[in-house]
């Protein structure tokens, strides 16, 4: 099934930042960025619950907000795209 | 049907702060902003074609991306929120 991950890090918080690329770095292994803060990831339940927990357990849910969207398994026609296609070092994310 | 859009707007490009803001302001005729660059909006086909093309007549494509996510009708048991819930004044959105 296709997850949509879209998540806010309070980067001007303590450690914002940090928290910011762990959780970039947890989804990289999970499916593809697709902008600075949306990832696309192909996963089974399971791997879904593990990275749910690995990405909850990173953020601060008083500062930070992550946002799954289930778009199940015929996901190519749920999406849509226009303009460039990220490419973005998960390694030094842009913190905008 | 419910349409998530999400956007990365190229802000250190000439014109970007501005193509951000008219982005987030043709939003919100539309729907609710969840995160900085993620809204939500319950629209009509007719009404995602009027929305699509405002926003495409806003962007630059070389230099910026929006997805569209097609949730469908029974959307509610496709998004699950964890963290702060964003309310953000689209007047003065946090250009990041």
């Amino acid at each position: 099934m296709m997850v949509v991950v879209s998540y806010d890090v309070a980067t001007s918080s303590l450690g914002g930042a940090r928290r910011l690329r762990k959780v970039a770095k947890q989804c990289v292994n999970y499916g593809q960025r697709v902008q600075n803060s949306v990832f696309e990831c192909v996963v089974d339940p399971k791997q879904f619950e593990q990275l749910k927990h690995s990405l909850l357990s990173i953020v601060d849910l008083e500062k930070d907000s992550i946002r799954f969207y289930f778009l199940g398994s015929s996901w190519k026609n749920r999406v849509e795209h226009h303009g460039i296609k990220q490419i973005v070092d998960v390694e030094n994310p842009i913190i905008l």
